[in-house]
């Protein structure tokens, strides 16, 4: 069997029914044609993900293709918008056709429950690099920006942060058997994008953002945008138990506050709304501190000021807190 | 002057004053808000440029940032669409302030000109892979695909096919002096995207594509998505008075043929609207040939059949017109 040419891989492993009827065009000439209802506002993003960066090197096809899509839809649910369609950029060494069946199957396996159509794309040899362009829809003036934040609010994350840099530490040092391990290995390899959280939060956040880069560094945007500081209290983090079976606390409040690639989503909620949070039905939330006047995001530990060891993640800084 | 951060490089080379009133949330949070007008569709395209496939080493970065675009570019232009918005994802080996000044010049010095607004995108460490999603706006029921060419229409294609190749190969031999070689350099670094051509043909044209792979192989692909042969005249190509100066006359009609990185038009127009194709302003344009029954692609020359030496270009084919 030959290798796959670029356009037998777009025909075999990218080409599928349509399902949305807004895909006027989709997948196989210059652009696609895309129907935008009159009223909601078009919402896009784009993120990429770098082999040996963003996933170690022998991760599996599979996880590749969801972890490419997944990492999209979070800045969607972060903005409260729902997901329509999706462009995929791939550049591979090569066309290997089981390594390109894997890609799909998870790809799509992570579209499908969100009803993404794939639209369009490249396919390209070079190094390992996979970039997805998401577009969704949302309500006219009910998309949620990192900029509303207001000294008083009440500060909330989704899920368990940490977990997945938890996951990813005992990946690259091949310890990853037992039920914890796996659990937390699962925490990095399959993010679930808080879609359906991000959407309930369009009536209660004042602010939203998701965690890419790690809790810290990204509450300090938020803060940045929103012209605020913000209190928050270590003890109140969410708590992991398969984290705190394999590791020291100490080492596990450094994974909560400075590990990357939990795609949960940080917002604020004014206090007179604090009650709508525990109807949240998406994701459970956890409160974690308050917006305070200021641009400090300041950290306490039982009662006393806590000074965490790392900050988070830049891809191009050389000082602490690079990879 | 120590190198800037991720932050850093968005705010500083990629954040600008916002011209477009549709823009209604920018780079900076998680995902850009934009305001489509209800009647027109949106029409979407992406499209991956990586160092050492698409463009040599060395190559300027202003080139490389506009090459960026204008690739994208060319794809809305065979759709017959206005270009409005654009994401970037920049993969970068470091971040090298003069390289970012340089990049950021050639994408904005085309976006400025096509009033493209880069509305968000992502920076991250890696090899020098470029993606840009380009997005636009077309009337309803006015857009151009590959699909519309029928037997008895005429063949066009708009430019200087095999200049841009021929361009290329002087920069790989480093033979770039004088002004027939400069001119093709150009050619090749500077393609000039033909979004006005494109958006004049959509009362003309029955078939629109890009040709960036190589002449023969794009119109293969043409008459494979209208169910349609063609008959290609290669006396008719457009004559490369620069190429025909630095090589012998096949290897000019090779390029012309098979050389891709060319970013003009080939459409094809019903006999009934022949005239028309003399009124385009936007680029000269010239016949080449006429779409027929059948699948095949065939070539003649003086009135003989011609087999051409190379096909064209597919990045993962092991065959011939490989790289």
């Amino acid at each position: 069997v030959s290798a796959p040419g670029e356009f037998e891989i777009i025909a075999r492993y990218f080409t599928r029914r349509n399902d949305r009827a807004d895909v006027l065009l989709g997948v196989g000439d210059d652009a696609a044609v895309l129907e935008c209802p009159g009223q909601r506002k078009l919402v896009v993003a784009m993120d990429t993900i770098v082999e040996g960066v963003h996933f170690p090197k022998d991760t599996d096809a599979a996880d590749i293709g969801y972890r490419a899509l997944a990492v999209n839809l979070s800045d969607l649910a972060a903005m409260g918008a729902e997901p329509a369609w999706m462009t995929l950029s791939l550049s591979l060494p090569g066309s290997d056709s089981t390594w390109l069946q894997g890609f799909a199957s998870g790809l799509f396996e992570l579209a499908d429950r969100h009803g993404v159509a794939l639209v369009g794309g490249d396919t390209v040899r070079g190094p390992l690099v996979v970039t997805v362009q998401i577009a969704g829809l949302v309500e006219p003036d009910a998309w949620l920006t990192r900029a509303g934040a207001k000294p008083g609010d009440l500060v909330f994350v989704s899920g368990v942060p940490g977990e997945a840099a938890a996951g990813l530490e005992l990946i690259q040092r091949n310890a990853v058997q037992g039920d914890a391990a796996r659990h937390l290995r699962q925490r990095f390899l399959r993010p679930e994008p808080r879609v359906g959280l991000g959407r309930e939060l369009r009536s209660v956040a004042s602010a939203a953002m998701d965690v890419s880069d790690g809790l810290l560094v990204d509450l300090r945007k938020l803060c940045a945008a929103s012209g605020c500081g913000m209190q928050l209290n270590v003890d109140a983090l969410p708590q992991s138990a398969p984290m705190l079976q394999l590791m020291p606390a100490a080492e596990c409040i450094e994974h909560a506050l400075a590990g990357g690639d939990d795609y949960e989503i940080i917002f604020t909620v004014p206090a007179s709304r604090a009650q709508r949070v525990r109807d949240l039905r998406s994701a459970p939330c956890t409160q974690i501190g308050a917006i305070v006047a200021g641009d400090a995001v300041l950290c306490s530990r039982g009662g006393a000021p806590f000074e965490p060891r790392r900050r988070g993640y830049d891809h191009f800084e050389q000082g602490p807190g690079s990879p």
